[in-house]
């Protein structure tokens, strides 16, 4: 099915990878609203007046710091990852690169995991290194993306 | 045409969806904005300097409470919308279950306008029902998604 | 290699002009990070304490005035362009008329780039007239792709 529709399998090969790191990064994403959520939770915490109300207390005049944390490790993702899915399916469409687009991709992957992990840990040099190493593999894409253009 | 590009009734399928739910949650989106703009200019409050003085005001010392609530339901909307799209674009090309597409393109688009009307409102445990139906509709569009990989 | 893939020179047109403005789009959005990262560095100032710890100072309580600005700009980014991007590739798929593509693509592309210059100058009514235009290029990505899906 899958020749069908990508014409063999150097397309395969970057949509496969495509799918994998869009399935990652999701489950990245998500694991910062699970954070978020324990320590809300655990803390019973809630900012938002309606939320707070359903564990009978008064709002919380602002987010827990571990909240706040999680926010901007969120934001951060936000700045980066959405680009990078839209990137990744101009790279697929103009045919750039087939076999660095694993490399391409699982890094980019990679680099943000570490990120949030950075973030949640308030490790720094470590997470503008990690935030580097993903603006890096964007430009990458954007140089391959324009090569195959030309 | 569409023939051409997708080979068979069955992506074309899928494709369609997609095309639907990005429109429909477009709107969606753009309907908050909407709603921050009727409190803002009808109670001329602006945080930005340069958008109070177009009315002749000062700057607010914050947003009002309604496009706060909006700015929330905004932040809600970029942490599950633009992942979507993406699984939405790996789901077509990895030609997961055509027949179960647009079920889960629709729930979530169902799902995420549900939860804005209720944040909008202050309704819960509605609001939370609501997102949490939003992202049971990505882990099956990955397990979908997942299961065509392999 | 691209006419394997798009079947025809009317959907390559479309393809090439996603691409570039995808590129364009990562670029103008890195650029407010610059902006950001620019004046946090030159005034030595970072509201995240292990920021503000590696250049041996204090966190400080918020972010500076052009940091803020930034953000704001980012903000409005985060609400057009992914939703954008999503549009740019169902109006590929359904094959929307591909000789307004370049017009709508480019228009949206010019419409941010000039949003953003205009909030960082805190540039008013110049700034809503920039993003009106951007809103005006989705609702006419919209209506092209209903159109296409009739």
């Amino acid at each position: 099915m899958k020749d069908e529709q990508t014409k063999g399998n150097d397309m395969n090969e970057a949509v496969h990878w495509y799918a994998v790191t869009t399935v990652l990064l999701f489950v990245k994403m998500f694991a910062i609203s699970l954070f978020q959520g324990y320590h809300r939770i655990g803390k019973r915490t809630f900012k938002t007046p309606e939320d707070a109300a359903l564990v009978g207390r008064q709002a919380a005049a602002q987010e827990l710091p571990q909240v706040q944390r999680g926010a901007n490790a969120w934001r951060n993702d936000l700045e980066n990852i959405p680009i990078f899915l839209a990137l990744g399916v101009a790279y697929v469409w103009v045919e750039a690169s087939p076999s660095l687009a694993p490399w391409l991709f699982l890094s980019f992957t990679a680099a943000r995991y570490l990120h949030t992990m950075f973030f949640l840990s308030a490790l720094q040099p470590w997470r503008t290194i990690a935030y580097g190493i993903g603006i890096l593999c964007l430009f990458a894409m954007c140089a391959m993306i324009i090569a195959a253009l030309l």
